[in-house]
């Protein structure tokens, strides 16, 4: 960051990091967040792909990991493309993280000897786009919903329907890895009456 | 680890991060690797307990993340049940940051919005031991084995019994993380032979 021309960075870095960023830099910000479309995904791989054919160092900075629903996929194909030498530095994705600080270890040596990381707000546009609820409801590990909170009771309702247990543990976790982080627990029967006692709100990290 | 007065440390940490350990700290190493008991986790657990008792910043240090395969869930309950208190630091897991390396997204836009992260060398003492392949063997995303060379055949053969595609690609990351990585590549139907060609062997993290 502290050798880069230009900075692209998203809503969810810290302001700590952008201001690591040298007066030098161009900065170039992209967030985004539901309802806010600054820039669409085709013009920010646009804009990684000119920067870096202009400038020497680019730096593309995210919150969390890039490659957990960070869009990194799509934006190092585009570099791939373009012929540019890039690195990927991975980072510390929410979906671990959060329920980390919530005290929720996602494996456990008599528990879990797996983990499940699902977005809940998945592309619409996607082909063949629903997520596999029935499946997941028999997953024998921990399951973390990103993303999944405008659809919280349709979650909570597909997987009663396929036969998981009402008394299994739940967790919602607000304002993950932040200070304001604050945690919700219940179970999967009563989850969505507790957060509405708790009047917890959105962004919602759901561990189950 | 700059404050510490004791820093009971892994394998797996770096040196350079060892090295940060200042000479007036208290280094006890515990690590343990395939075959290598150097102390038992329940001896762990005492250690960290008593080290906290007697000392004032006690630094447990692991590779990765303390709560993916990490026994952080087990030695933070002990911490619970003396009444210490202490920090949980999340770290970055190699079930992430080796496929990032290796240029393999966990997810993607148009291609998985779930991934799945399972043991491949579960505690056979464990009750109800077996991990369910036939319910992985249907998974929609993609799928971290960690810890699963030993198993490789016995993994593939249950996955393609269970109808999994054998045209599904698949890719071995050995020495996740570090300068050395390397990857092989193949399909769930091909990868044995493509491993032994490549003669790659452990430690291995398999992606799916």
């Amino acid at each position: 960051i502290k050798e880069a021309d230009v900075v692209i960075y998203d809503r969810l870095v810290d302001s700590r990091i952008v201001n690591m960023i040298p007066d030098t830099a161009e900065r170039v910000y992209v967030g985004k967040s539901r309802g806010e479309k600054v820039m669409s995904q085709k013009h920010i791989n646009d804009l990684i792909v000119k920067s870096a054919t202009s400038h020497k160092n680019v730096v593309r900075l995210k919150g969390g990991d890039p490659f957990i629903f960070g869009r990194g996929g799509e934006e190092s194909s585009e570099l791939s493309k373009a012929g540019i030498l890039f690195e990927i530095v991975p980072g510390i994705t929410s979906a671990i993280a959060a329920p980390a600080y919530a005290g929720i270890p996602l494996t456990h040596r008599n528990l879990a000897s797996s983990f499940l990381v699902v977005s809940g707000d998945e592309d619409p546009s996607k082909q063949g786009s629903l997520i596999d609820w029935e499946h997941i409801a028999a997953f024998d590990g921990t399951i973390v919903i990103l993303m999944g909170w405008h659809k919280l009771q349709e979650i909570v309702t597909s997987l009663l329907r396929y036969g998981m247990d009402p008394s299994v543990p739940v967790a919602l976790i607000q304002w993950g890895t932040v200070p304001l982080q604050r945690t919700v627990t219940g179970s999967l029967a009563n989850i969505i009456e507790e957060s509405s006692k708790a009047g917890i709100s959105p962004p919602i990290i759901i561990v189950i």
